[in-house]
């Protein structure tokens, strides 16, 4: 389970660089596979498409068992909103005996988060906007609660071409708790080709380029902006 | 602003390698310089103690204000917790325009996570238990709203010689709204010398070692154990 950053060699773990070294088989979606294929070289590759997460971890786990080193690659860390707990599952649902090693990578947050200041210097929380496998009343209540506590918050899966209405939800939860002023900061394929980094505010989030390849940093009723970064005071005296 | 991750070399990106072999000054707590002895040899090494944070953020900038390439290290991510707005925010404040950039690191919760398996899986927050810079009714309060919207939760800052009392707290906050039975990690030091990794529950947490260099994963409702793996499924039919 190879977490490889959010996409780019450079934000890539010597550690993560190992595994993929050591193994014979490189397992994941094929646009991550795209992302290490200067790593993948006289290996087999085995990619697949989207929602196929059930299938590339049976695949992984019945290679490993017949004693070959696999790598299962996820972007930024596998162990947020990746393949991690997957693999873990069915490893133990299926009777696969097979030692697993999770390498952690540089979270898409905080890759984001780098690249427009330092918004998630406090307590934040990390909330997928995605009802694929959690039902919007149980997501609903999770941006209630954290946008009460004044909590920074992270949204991952922020929007898709089909699914507009929860971005739209959230921001409006947001707007009940925190000024229209309130700095969003909105990170698009961090790390990768096409990277697309914007700061903009709660009043103006709904305008701007969001999808699925997109976290959305949201501040809180202490974030600022200072020279054009975003940033959320830790509380220091300067 | 360099983030070398948890702490050991393999955890470290290159990007982050990149900055510090690039720069001549190499600034930090003394503690982390000697996570990255290995890099600064012919530089100029400038350690601190612990609370000198804003003077060796001024250092930094001062030297970087004089024309020099100066890396300012942080352990684990320096924007989750660490320097990164306190460097903003005194390059703003002392009219210091030099370029920043902040470098992501491998945070210490996405790291003390894959030792443990799969905690983070879903949504979740971080929250620091330490009172210094923040008042404690604030932080009682946000662990109040996370406990009661099912988030697992990372506890940074968990337990001080000196501070006891949060950490008894916000078990029995948890307690109030999850089962005893809730897997509770602790990664301390993860990825350095003495790296010490408890799978434990909500019951048994203030009974294990935990100190500040400790993260403390909570568990929510649907967390558990599986093959001595501590996972939080995401809701896959397995």
């Amino acid at each position: 389970m190879v977490g490889i950053g959010p996409g780019g060699p450079l934000d890539r773990t010597h550690r993560a660089e190992q595994a993929i070294a050591q193994s014979r088989v490189v397992v994941g979606y094929s646009a991550y596979l795209e992302l290490v294929r200067d790593l993948t070289g006289g290996k087999e590759v085995i990619g697949s498409g989207m929602t196929h997460e059930v299938e590339r971890c049976e695949t992984a786990l019945a290679r490993a068992e017949s004693g070959e080193a696999v790598a299962l690659i996820s972007s930024g860390d596998p162990g947020i909103y990746g393949m991690a707990g997957l693999a873990i599952e069915l490893a133990s649902a299926r009777g696969v005996g097979v030692p697993i090693e999770i390498i952690p990578g540089v979270s898409s947050a905080g890759a984001a988060a780098a690249r427009l200041g330092a918004p998630l210097m406090l307590d934040f929380a990390t909330i997928s906007l995605s009802d694929l496998l959690v039902p919007w009343e149980t997501i609903r209540q999770r941006l209630e609660a954290v946008a009460a506590a004044d909590l920074v918050v992270a949204l991952y899966n922020p929007r898709s071409k089909r699914r507009v209405d929860p971005l739209t939800e959230a921001a409006a939860i947001f707007r009940c708790h925190r000024p229209g002023t309130t700095p969003v900061g909105i990170g698009t394929a961090v790390g990768r080709e096409g990277e697309h980094v914007v700061l903009s505010d709660l009043d103006h989030l709904l305008e701007e380029e969001v999808d699925m390849g997109s976290v959305v940093l949201v501040g809180n009723r202490t974030s600022k902006c200072i020279s054009g970064w975003f940033v959320t005071p830790r509380g220091y005296k300067v």
